[in-house]
């Protein structure tokens, strides 16, 4: 029986590791892509002010991660425009959503049922783009871990990645977050997809690449799924991530004592006032502080002068002052 | 009669082929460019306060355009600098237009007959700019239409294009608008241009070169004079964009109700004041929503709970509301 | 005597030309990079809050200079990843100044006479970056000596030079000022070394490599040293700067009466707001003015034209009135 199991699954895989992402998972891609801006904020106005800019806006949701990835390593990033049939059915999906008479085209994706298939199929291209930004890198940087890491992540979660300059294209400009602040699930669930195939190539994990590849898609279509049909977006890494940050990243600093919502709270409030606190002279350039400098003193003392230093920097933002 | 015309208007065309930007139109560009650097608010204090910054910017206005092909060709972004004899015309141009005493260059160049030859022979360096590009793109991506006109365009209206990194550069940030959102007339004109070059690359034109080079340079030169003289910034090409967007961009959406001032109100108020809208929780990046997704009902419904979010995200635009 | 002394002197150049920056020299730039960025306002925060963007932090401070000269040079911007040595050191060194218990390696390094041999490690670490970063922009583009300024300075002082977006990295957002504008010691004295770094390639310096290699080490170290020593962030050329300031930047406009704090506030206070100014309809683009355009009358009149516009724009800069 687990030998039946086992070559079902052998011939699923190479089945899976030989389908074509052309035309149908490649355009679901688009859908749900194209979909995700339009339930922007804001995204509608501009649709209606600036085709254009919406136009664009839209390729960069398609094609974020290609063009990521060619600005990482050099390539133009012009490629992704090189490919007609790609680009015309992408902007034909676009002019579909945002422009059909009626809504008809945005309506009918929208409905679960729909959504749910074209979401999973997109799951699928994400197993492609992240594999193929890895073996792009392993071409170029025959060892490195972590170049491949990066361009699998950047070919699969691109978009994502480049978020702040893509609400610029639409006139919005949020620098208090941005991907690697506050992760969303595509991009985690991308970047471990990076990091498994960076290990899988460098024969650090001995799994042959199509199994992996069938064992990564189906945990991101069913995760996807889950999500969407209970309406929950609670990540599944959730236990996982608090305790490797509780073991590696909370030493014994007073900074222990304040909850992750309570520090997300001063990024929150905080950040964006600390632009303007006169307390801000000591901000020293890469090459080394112009000469002044503050050693925090251990424990307690660090918590004093932490203190007087959150107190005059995020004095609206009483969680920290209570906390600390 | 019209044979002579012809001979006439090909040995002109081929004159203007073979005519070299450098020095006199490379000249006019760079005195026009720093002219217009120096009309921005703020520019005159920047000037003072860092000239390093001034010339940075003045040679983003003056080179721009091969910054930003290069960028997108992967090509190095520093090779216009590597034109010595250009670069040092250019901070000589600079020099004289920021820093001459009595300001004799720029009260002589702003004088209207002078500052119309000049423009006029600005508008001569485009069309090379342009054509360019797009040969240039032709080298690379042979038959992609696309990557020659976004090349072209780049080349041509570079620094208005980067204009928000520009005026960085200065201290400046301007994230509500770009030229996407609100296209000046130069960006547009050199837009049409590159779709003009490019097409007839590829010989969907059946224009020869020169004559597409003589025929586009005067429509340029004349428009820009045209404008200059009367004062006007009315786009010639209004009444066709206004065509264009009524039948393809409009849809029959309660939009179609909003008029283009009053949408674009919409986006000069209320998008800044989007990023802080409690309400953007259901933003969500390239690769899917994050779980939540709230499909949009067809015509009526759909009045209402866009209306709903137009009235939280911009409580302060009145006329949206008034309109909706 | 001299020729024991230039005998000995040749013998200390030849061997620090030789030097080797690995390990040492280089985990002294990384140490003190990553400290300099604990003590940016936020940064503690952004810890906790994200290990992944502060390490990614770390990582722009350490590396920022090859990154940014990549970018400039179209090569990879991820080349410095696949230095698998370097990033693991840097990483190692960033975990340990931000999360090591009881803060123990921040406080040892933090002590004066550690910091002092590290900091001085680090001006060594200059000079090969820059020298590097000049003879790379030598092999391509062998005579034009601007290129090799601009690379030389952006390896050696490309994390401040890119301060702007690596501050984006952690969420926090400052505009009004960049290194241009505003140029810190560090990335002066970088400009200094890649200006006499590239006379000495192009023949311009009779002077040999390794000994201007020693006097710009022993300037750099020497400087480094007593700023940190004497609390001064006084800069060595600030005669020479105001000198040259005054010689060439001033011509004789009424800005020749605004003194530089003067203007400074200007930009300080004004430049922000002169983003919402309603009088800024006269902005244009890099390809010429819209149509519109006000030649600036000399001298008195402009004055009156010049104050006129800093009223409206400068409303809060009572300075600016009372000098003008």
């Amino acid at each position: 029986m687990d030998l039946l199991e086992v070559l079902h699954l052998d011939e699923l895989s190479h089945g899976l590791a030989n389908l074509s992402m052309f035309p149908y998972f490649d355009m679901a891609h688009y859908i749900v892509s194209v979909m995700a801006l339009r339930e922007q904020p804001g995204a509608l106005e501009v649709s209606r002010v600036s085709p254009l800019a919406c136009w664009f806006s839209s390729m960069l949701f398609c094609f974020g991660g290609a063009v990521l990835s060619g600005i990482m390593l050099a390539e133009p990033p012009v490629a992704p425009l090189s490919n007609g049939t790609s680009v015309l059915l992408a902007s034909i999906i676009w002019y579909l959503v945002f422009y059909c008479p009626m809504d008809l085209v945005y309506c009918c994706a929208a409905l679960l049922p729909l959504r749910l298939v074209l979401s999973g199929m997109k799951e699928v291209t994400r197993t492609w783009k992240v594999l193929g930004g890895v073996t792009q890198a392993h071409g170029k940087y025959k060892d490195s871990l972590l170049v491949m890491i990066a361009i699998g992540w950047a070919k699969g979660a691109g978009g994502g990645l480049i978020s702040n300059f893509e609400q610029l294209v639409r006139g919005i400009w949020k620098p208090e977050t941005n991907e690697l602040l506050k992760m969303s699930y595509p991009t985690k669930i991308t970047l471990i997809g990076a990091v498994v195939f960076a290990l899988q190539q460098t024969h650090y994990l001995p799994v042959q690449k199509h199994h992996l590849m069938l064992i990564y898609t189906i945990f991101t279509v069913v995760n996807k799924s889950r999500m969407m049909l209970t309406g929950s977006s609670a990540s599944p890494f959730a236990a996982f991530e608090s305790a490797i940050y509780k073991t590696l990243f909370t030493g014994s600093s007073p900074y222990a004592a304040l909850t992750d919502e309570v520090t997300k709270a001063c990024i929150d409030n905080g950040t964006s006032k600390m632009t303007t606190s006169p307390t801000t002279t000591k901000e020293s350039s890469e090459n080394g502080v112009s000469g002044k400098h503050t050693p925090v003193s251990p424990n307690k003392g660090r918590s004093g002068s932490l203190k007087a230093k959150e107190e005059s920097e995020n004095t609206e933002t009483t969680s920290c002052k209570k906390t600390d």
